[in-house]
């Protein structure tokens, strides 16, 4: 198993290809985190350069924060091609519960094509489980906890990595189970932190295709440049402008923060 | 009449949902703004999904910076339905008079459709009321003052609050007007101010049903950030930042800068 | 040939508007950098509008960063009304080389319009002029003298204005070159800054008509705030909000800083 320090090690030699097709609110933000990181972002979304691009990326992110019919055509058209070329594909399910074009289209994605590793918060994870829960927008709070059993169903039934983003982010595949317990709740008062870890788990899987454990050190990546900025923060704007900062400046030393557990 | 500090305390309890379609430029800061207010934004535009999202709101904005026709379909069936539901609606009309096609977009939704709030700037809310003038893209600074007659004749006609944006604010329902006199010259220097004028509306308006008070007390919000957010800055970009942090900290202390005269 | 400053005061006095079709992920910080620089951006895509917005701008800058269908037919549209009311058109060729759709739709632009400028990095501008190479995402970093010959056959064949962003830049016309030595590796960091540079060069080509002296004028104000910017920051969160500060704070003194060399 890689230690995040070698994964962030081949991110920076490598400067790997992360496609995304991803919602407008975030692509700035999921962008420049991704830079920040050292991996390359690509953002495109036509049906007619999706069998140019997939090729020349390292894995591919989707995200269905701001979906509409067309968008779900290139989606579809680029999860396929991934798989055909055994691209790692991450899915982020926003929204998922709270419309059933979501809940409808995340189970279409899931059940026609491999998905590498799905994040999303936990009303989603619950909402893809079917299990019934009132979804509050995109920020809702559950406990990551509440979602463990969700999880371990979509593990179950679509042979994912699944990442459940929470106070603890829970990272479960197989029957191996670990607990990510980095991060700071300023994290929530900034849209797209979610999102951004799925970019961010894009990142990693492009470097390294055991995807449970690269989810897990991309989580804890995350968690640990969301602490440092947040000692540096007054608030939501300041927080985001030093998230980019330090996940730029992550390096051996602040990455020992990394508060990991694995069971299995 | 409930106080500045009310509603923003309610605000805070409640995390209202408030739900977006608004442009791609400005949805980022949007969505960040109401997140610092403690709101909780849904930016979503699929006509699949319309009807599972309104119920979740207790507003709907609606902005038109980057129309197209496609985005006019959603916004009208979004408009709809939340009329038969009585969800507030604001209404942004970001370059209506510097097209024909925003023109007549926004006065179409104001005639099908009822409209809570209707903010924009002088350029704006004249070329709505007809007036000739002409219009200098999305930032020109007209007096707010010359717009009153304009903004009183649209009250009169479509029974909605309406707010001009200016150095000072206006903001006019029945036979009312209210001077908001809170704000810096710099945030004419960012773009999307105006537009989150009109989401922070939005969060007033998803716990005030006084929408003339509503509207009164979130200009004043977004203009004491402003203020606070320029001392800290020396330029647009650090601004930005600290307006956001701003509107975060907004506290009881703090929001007695509010400068609020009342006419009726 | 007018200097840097005198180009900067007009823009400063004249808050031209600039029209931009560009992508999603760089509309807000184009914007932002637009006004920053004292100029008046709009951001409109719809066909139903071209018509009446073109004759408002003083430059028309058109990016294809994410683009689709729907979006070339508003560019061609857009660029046929600027030619015939001799509004300079900025052309930024983002991924040109990387999917056969980028690379004919840019020749295509070229081929059927009059381009004033036309500016990418080196494997964009080589990928255009067909010599062959392998392009590695957008942010690629090919030494921009390896692209000189790729230039000035674009140059030669479409009479336009090349600039081609890098450690310098330069800039081609006729049978002049330019090089702009300044700007600072961080810039590579934050995603947007080659499509800034296009939105900046808009804002030169809006005062100045002789467009080689603008683009020069354009390339060395984003190196020269890039570089102020520099000294700031920590990492490319803290660069992007100094950056836009020192587009705003640009003036007679700090433009001193340009390193142009013009040979013809």
């Amino acid at each position: 198993m890689s230690t995040l320090f070698e994964d962030l090690s081949l991110i920076k030699a490598k400067r790997p290809i992360v496609h995304n097709i991803t919602n407008y609110v975030v692509m700035d933000l999921t962008a420049n985190a991704l830079l920040a990181i050292s991996a390359s972002p690509i953002m495109a979304h036509a049906l007619e350069e999706t069998e140019d691009i997939i090729p020349l990326a390292s894995s591919v992110v989707i995200n269905i924060g701001t979906l509409d019919n067309h968008w779900i055509a290139c989606m579809h058209q680029a999860i396929k091609i991934a798989n055909k070329l055994n691209v790692p594909v991450i899915l982020d399910p926003v929204g998922a519960g709270a419309t059933k074009f979501r809940t409808d289209t995340i189970l279409t994605f899931l059940q026609e094509n491999k998905i590498s590793v799905l994040r999303g918060n936990a009303a989603e994870i619950m909402a893809l489980a079917q299990v019934n829960i009132q979804s509050k927008g995109v920020d809702s709070q559950y406990a990551a906890e509440a979602a463990r059993d969700a999880s371990q169903f979509l593990v179950d039934q679509y042979k994912c990595v699944v990442v459940v983003s929470g106070a603890t982010d829970t990272v479960q595949a197989d029957n191996n189970i670990a607990y990510v317990k980095n991060g700071h709740a300023m994290m929530t008062n900034v849209t797209g932190m979610g999102c951004t870890a799925s970019a961010i788990v894009g990142a990693f899987c492009a470097v390294n295709s055991d995807y449970f454990t690269a989810s897990i050190n991309a989580m804890a990546a995350m968690g640990i440049a969301g602490e440092l900025a947040a000692t540096q923060s007054e608030g939501p704007g300041s927080f985001r402008m030093h998230f980019i900062d330090q996940l730029y400046l992550l390096n051996q030393e602040n990455l020992q923060r990394a508060k990991i557990e694995i069971k299995s």
